[in-house]
């Protein structure tokens, strides 16, 4: 399958000083984190207390948003903002920490929410130290 | 047509102590202005100077992602995390700024990025009011 | 605000034969609707019997991804494929469907799914109008 | 990284008669083919030759947001609806196959456009095959 490393390696243009294995992770990580979340929030939709997990479902559902919405933004380098990374990124680690503390009450209760908590802390700590090294 | 307002008003739960004003304003100005960042970078492509409006269409791309993400995340009470919508309002004023400040400098050659700024400028303006209305 | 008319008034180009007063029709219906059913979603996540809405949660959901996805598609003129604008379509009109017919069962007991309901006929006869339009 | 098979496999309801493995492989393709074409738009983008590529932008672009929503819509089982599913899978394999025709026709300038005509035409296949087993 045509990878984010693959693609990025082909951009035509000089992308500047930023660091590219941290760049690659957390595009990947802010997509398989997406897909983790909405999945989760699906999974929350079809357990019998459903009722306690409505703070849940809420906040996978906009962890997914913000995390597709900041793959797309890291994944353009045609007239580089750093203003508007760097703002994306903070909304995707706040959002992706909001989300692994909310999974993470569940996590003894449900697969789902334990294995989505894991790929919304990957991909805070993958934001994070995007952010650290954009400088 | 169904207005952000009409929906705002059967929400059956508690909404705090929101600007519910502020609140409608600023999920409006984000509707408005994605759809108009994703029609100004289609008009871009289609103008004979393209190649001078690279960063004005990348720009475009991410504030109206960016817009989108901000539209679905103040559309949802439940749950609410005021850091989650904090952090992705201020991300909504950077993008809407830059884009603005961008189609700025066209806006005499272009009547879209003429437009494009005024709707960047009024969704900066809405983010940063309920921004500040959140304390 | 700047309107989806006033962008389209803008387009530099050609826009072929498309009947204009239903194609801006159709976006604005697409970008309504989607608010609509994103704020229904949520509703339905704060009423008590939310273990009876899961289904309507889960059609709001798609509902309101296919409508601002066919919304954006719309809203590109350059390099038009009318094969993909009238699949899209044709997703868009049986989403809105959909959503409507499993909002429709709940409209007596739930405002926000009485008007999402609307939003999604509505939608769903602008996507009908422009697919007949398209030939 | 939580993967989609992962995530699947926690779904706490019946998932029916779908074939967990097609399923798996589109959600996994349409995923990976929203990234390629979102950063081959970009790539386009930055090429000298901009004035050449706009109908590839656009198509990228298009094929990016119709995928992201075919991603969602999978990733969801509560509620299932075949005909929405089935339409949407329509969709994107029509999305996939117009974006790897027309960045097939560069494939041979640019490898951004022959990694992304890969992807595309690998996500249409898997569109086709989950298509062709929900019968």
């Amino acid at each position: 399958m045509t990878t984010v490393k693959d693609m990025l390696a082909t951009y035509p243009a000089d992308l500047g000083e930023i660091d590219r294995a941290k760049l690659t992770r957390c595009i990947e990580e802010c997509v398989a984190c997406a897909q983790a979340c909405t999945a989760c929030a699906d999974a929350c939709l079809s357990e019998g207390m459903v009722g306690e997990l409505t703070k849940c479902i809420r906040t996978d559902m906009d962890c997914a948003d913000i995390c597709t919405t900041t793959a797309s933004v890291l994944s353009r380098h045609t007239g580089y903002d750093a203003n508007v990374t760097r703002a994306m990124l903070q909304a995707c680690a706040t959002a992706c920490k909001a989300c692994a503390d909310e999974c993470g009450t569940h996590a003894d209760q449900h697969e789902h929410c334990r294995l989505c908590a894991e790929a919304c802390r990957s991909c805070e700590e993958a934001c994070q130290e995007l952010l650290g090294a954009l400088g």
